[in-house]
């Protein structure tokens, strides 16, 4: 059969096979079948030894091999903030910490080595996309690009002057500038990121909402993080902010929204009917004592759910696997029912849910043939997941980002038995550790 | 200075030193000087290589040494059901799942292997001593005592017919012969559980409290864990679980307490003014939906609170560093303050709080001269907890028990660099996959 075979670039062949879609299948004696940057097929390992001739195999005898984590919405230059204020009110974290700690640092060799840090602690955790929302983004963008790391890069839009812009125009133009730079990349690409909408003008939005129609990009915002949010909107301008979103005409399928706490029945269904994607920031929201998003209500009532870990600064990690475990633990207690947000759903939210929030649920979030292979294998056979029951449910609620053994993104090995292949981990340690000397005496 | 130096078994050097007594403290240049089963003293490294002769020496350059962590509530056979049925409510968990599995399965080989697995699950994690509750407590015991590892075995009180016995009577005598096999030895010793009020009878309660005052034993059961069972309570008996346990004369400093997620002020106060200790399970409270306890409250009441994991069937873990890491971010939101049950009083309730709510705060649950030498070593220069600000936050908001290496319970070194020194791990692999294999097909 020899000369029938195809040749490809890359035959994987997990013990386990947990696609996510079709939902809530987990595959055994499967294979997936990789060319340069793309999933080729997905086939049972006899098939693939009669049809392909891979360049090389990769047997994971005791591994799940499940679609590359999506963490939807995160801040990763402040992964060298990470742990420099705790158990802190918010506002006192951001004015006394946070905030004085960035007017010193914030710039492109922080941001350069806060995003190569956050990078390899998301490969080693099986994150190979990220929905990135900081200042600086046009360094954040080149570090991506240069480290092969699948990206969404915010350009921020914010109502007071940074490192990054001093004015609303300069803010656009920069923006627009670095838009025009990554267009077309492979694996980034940019969006909007207005901060907020107690820290963005109307006049702002309106800006954001035309471009964004335009040239067909999404808006990423935080939005309902707290209750104070919320009182002071109303105050200000006489509606929940959420409602002001709705007049300003940014709710739509172009919009990602962080963190949701607090919601009525009726801004879940008009999320809903909108195609507005939520991303849910579980651990965030209990570290700030931010609020319960009722992730359960929304995914009943038909909203896409995405996950994020938001910054290190308020989590204090990048861990995706430790945040759908939280996710679905918390949503039951928060639907008042143990059946709530279950595994394969958590798994769906931490991967095709994050893609189809970003625009990109035909290209990445689950391990069928045409999307690009971005891969993530977990051991299984440590003690610490044995025995073992059922694939998912080991996933999310007994495995940890430690037993992630292999990553790939676009077909390219990035994480191999454990070791980065791009980057070095002495040099990143070296890097955080002069970072943490300028912050600390801050 | 040679002639006045006194020898010892072992002096450790650690980067950093958590005693947790004092609180919030951490040290460094400082050692802890290790003869036979406890800690002889804890000084600047130069005073220490000054007066002891140490025949052992670990230098632990980039770790923090800690106190053995406490699971104070756990039912470790159950580590063989793990994940073995998720995302259910409570009843259809048991009914369907847990009991059945149980009547075929439990008996002394089940509990051997179930504990052998739970024990090196929580040796990789940094856990030394466990407040255990489940059937077959002789199997318990003697598993604990032959691999060294420090446990409070509980003889199960409940009105129904298991495994373990047939009658009321039963349980009572096998109990106690239990109790005086086990009475005096050094790591195991024996307490009450009777299991909660909806399954044991005043009777037998009254039983217990006679023989706990008489024999001085702790007693240690589940309490207001679901909303349902204080509704069923108040048509059973007219009164609130925690107020038949008072007319019961059981609520006093014996008393140790798992779950306590509804809770009257009034019962805070009770339980601050009686000396109850409440045992936190954040996440099988979570998991199960059964709500939420009110943590915070109770430790600025003056309540003295362990930290738990419940068993592995609805956790599904032995993990105490997810634990605290639950247990910490989860206060915060129930408290509504970013501020409330902070890393440092974490880490004191998942050491010295569970050390205390066993009745072993002089003897265990900190690094203090006269105690147990139970220790944890923890590397923090993985990249997951680089740059470091502050140890006891790193602790307990970023690193996980991956990263633990070594491990001491007593002054025997029980984990060596990630290596268990007393089981085999791939024996313990094959023995989960042949309970697997029985416990699937029931």
């Amino acid at each position: 059969m020899t000369d029938v075979q195809t040749p490809i670039d890359l035959l994987i062949e997990p013990r386990w096979l947990v696609p996510v879609e079709p939902h809530g299948v987990v595959l055994e004696r499967h294979a997936v079948a990789i060319d340069a940057d793309r999933i080729v097929a997905v086939l049972c390992v006899e098939e693939a030894d009669a049809r392909f001739a891979p360049r090389e195999r990769v047997v994971l005898s005791e591994h799940a091999l499940i679609p590359g984590l999506v963490n939807a919405h995160t801040h990763n230059p402040m992964t060298l903030m990470r742990g420099l204020a705790d158990d802190l009110p918010l506002m006192r974290w951001l004015q006394e910490h946070i905030w004085p700690a960035e007017a010193k640092v914030v710039g492109a060799e922080f941001v350069r080595d806060g995003v190569e840090l956050a990078i390899a602690e998301m490969l080693r955790g099986g994150t190979t996309c990220c929905n990135e929302n900081y200042f600086v983004p046009d360094v954040q963008a080149a570090t991506y690009r240069r480290l092969g790391f699948r990206a969404m890069v915010g350009l921020p839009i914010i109502e007071f002057p940074s490192a990054w812009a001093r004015s609303r125009d300069e803010y656009f133009d920069k923006g627009l500038a670095v838009r025009d730079e990554f267009k077309g990349e492979a694996l980034v690409d940019t969006c909007f990121g207005p901060h907020a909408p107690y820290s963005v003008s109307d006049a702002s939005f309106a800006r954001v909402r035309v471009l964004a129609d335009e040239l067909n990009m999404p808006v990423h915002l935080h939005l309902h993080e707290t209750a104070r949010e919320i009182e002071d909107a109303r105050r200000e301008h006489g509606v929940r902010p959420f409602a002001r979103m709705q007049s300003l005409g940014l709710v739509n399928d172009h919009l990602i929204v962080a963190h949701m706490c607090h919601l009525t029945d009726a801004e879940i269904a008009a999320c809903a009917e909108a195609g507005v994607a939520v991303v849910h920031c579980a651990e965030s929201n209990l570290k700030l004592a931010s609020g319960l998003c009722p992730v359960e209500k929304l995914r009943c009532a038909g909203v896409n759910i995405a996950l994020g870990t938001d910054g290190c600064a308020s989590n204090n990690d990048l861990d995706m696997f430790g945040e759908m475990r939280t996710a679905a633990l918390l949503a039951k207690a928060v639907a008042n029912d143990a059946g709530a947000f279950d595994a394969a759903n958590t798994l769906r939210a931490a991967t095709l849910g994050g893609a189809c929030a970003l625009g990109w649920g035909e290209r990445i979030g689950s391990i069928q043939a045409g999307k690009q292979a971005d891969l993530a294998a977990i051991r299984l056979d440590d003690i610490e997941t044995q025995p073992l029951y059922g694939v998912v449910s080991q996933l999310v609620y007994a495995a940890s980002r430690h037993q992630v053994s292999d990553v790939w993104i676009a077909g390219r090995r990035k994480l191999r038995e454990r070791v980065l292949v791009d980057l070095d981990t002495d040099v990143l340690r070296a890097s955080a550790r002069r970072w943490r000397e300028r912050i600390a005496t801050i």
